[in-house]
């Protein structure tokens, strides 16, 4: 862990010193013995050791951006930041082997904020069963948390390796963080319907256990952080398929808390369903005889390309934004 | 590579699909061919194998905070952040195995300039032998790019490893690029005495075969990306060590580009060199019989804490800052 700062000539300095020590003490509260680590941090970088298929990403969230602080407490950021990274490893099927945090604060962050934050990205890391074992930290004019992660797999589920007559999978919920954050940009926090939903935008969850379980039953997998829609579009083009949901099926998916939610926002549900992302829900495809318990099948692969959503009334092609889906 | 926009209920527009190929065509530039390599650019992570010990860092360099974008084009941009990153790898003597890149891009930044930063990052690569096989998009209001790096190495360089009577060895320059840096912000540049300093800070250099060619010899090293002053205290702290530069042998090892440099500044030449870092040296101790060709000794490990300076006239303690080292 070191703190490069501002491109000015200067050593470090004490309070510098202090904010490093801190957030090793934080970020060590994620556990920081894993067989694999042999140096944690406290050096230029970090040592694993390691043998086998690696799985790697990077994932960042930035401030005014990818969240207002007004929003939520610096442990919810630094939570959702890590967990956002770690949905990447669960689409690949992995088994998270450590993290690195890089950390660009504005000027005015005090130790206590910078605290309260690692306190949630350790508190993510445990929950993910992935230590922190290193990372830097900079100066900046937004708050931003950059996450890299590394996991383990044998054979790591790809986004290309859909087939003409898959089933559609879907794992976890879709929507709800979508409709929490509308919640949240509009003050409607306080609704009781709503609840539900913010709560899951500030705090998702990773599915690093069902990506799992998808080893060796999916043919191709993908994670939910852009929208279902697009994440279906990605997957499709990757495996130069069409993708089509089953409105009848996806909505019989949606969760009883985002029907209210939606109903609260005055917005269509499945619209949310379709274009939310930030759930981290996994969408995968598969021979239905190895669909596995907790998956919700929800549409279908066919030959061509698109993504489409079948109704009883007909189908129609998802496009790129929801103004274009209503219309 | 995948584009997290900002968090608005919406998909993948087909500019967010080209800015995807655009990216991953330039990135490709930097060799994508690592027998390592198992999987690139294109899915949720990228996919690696390896066996025995690998070293993990990460790196960021933030608009407003570590470059401001009228001192250097946008290619240089993308390149010094690579090269600033993959110094970590050579602080602790590994050989680079590969790289993912993290891009926080403003709105108003348009597909030819990202070509051009990724272009700078893609050479960096190449210079570093070091394939970019992944990474991420996003919004943000401050250009910035973040770099992971994986390498392996038997035994890794750590900074806790002087011992008292090490011989303190600096291979490369220091000083150079603080002193581009001051003739940027005073917009100096076209000074010709000041001209090597501005390139070597705009394109700076990760001494990968140094690095490596430390293993076994030194006992100690780091990167000097805070300055050389403040790393030595890194690096004195982690050893329980006291570091001590002769102020004699390291006038002697600064670059004429430095003392003109300075000169044209008005400012003093190895004030520069102590406190000036970003020119990504690297600073070691070991044993004398044991130095390296091209290494130079700059000082000695002593019993104690602290960095001094030894000059003929006495010694003297180096402060946190410039100001307080000049006093």
């Amino acid at each position: 862990m070191q703190v490069h700062g501002p491109t000015t000539v200067r050593a470090h300095t004490s309070s510098e010193f202090k904010k490093i020590a801190l957030i090793e003490r934080a970020l060590r509260q994620g556990g920081a013995h894993s067989p694999a680590v042999k140096l944690g941090i406290g050096d230029d970088a970090a040592v694993l050791a390691s043998s086998g298929r690696l799985v790697w990403t990077i994932d960042t969230q930035v401030e005014g951006s990818h969240f207002e602080r007004r929003w939520l407490p610096l442990e919810d950021i630094g939570y959702r930041a890590f967990q956002a990274a770690a949905s990447d490893l669960a689409a690949m099927g992995a088994r998270p082997l450590a993290a690195l945090s890089n950390l660009a604060l504005p000027r005015t962050f005090s130790d206590a904020q910078l605290s309260r934050l690692a306190r949630g990205q350790a508190e993510a890391a445990r929950a993910c069963r992935c230590p922190i074992i290193g990372g830097n930290l900079a100066g900046a004019p937004e708050l931003s948390i950059t996450t890299t992660l590394l996991g383990v797999v044998e054979k790591p589920l790809l986004r290309g390796g859909a087939r003409v007559g898959d089933e559609l999978w879907l794992w976890g919920d879709v929507g709800l963080a979508a409709a929490g954050l509308r919640a949240l940009q509009r003050g409607l926090t306080k609704r009781a319907a709503l609840r539900a939903c913010v709560e899951r935008w500030r705090r998702p969850k990773a599915l690093l256990v069902e990506g799992r379980k998808l080893v060796g039953r999916a043919h191709s997998a993908i994670d939910v952080s852009d929208g279902l829609a697009g994440d279906a579009a990605h997957l499709g083009r990757a495996s130069r398929v069409r993708v089509v949901f089953d409105a009848a099926l996806l909505e019989a998916a949606l969760a009883p808390e985002l029907l209210r939610g939606a109903a609260a926002l005055g917005e269509e549900p499945l619209a949310l369903a379709l274009m939310g992302g930030e759930d981290y829900a996994l969408l995968a495809s598969g021979s239905a005889s190895l669909r596995p318990r907790g998956a919700r099948r929800v549409g279908y692969v066919e030959r061509g390309s698109g993504v489409f959503l079948q109704q009883a009334a007909g189908r129609q092609r998802l496009g790129a934004s929801f103004e274009h889906f209503v219309e």
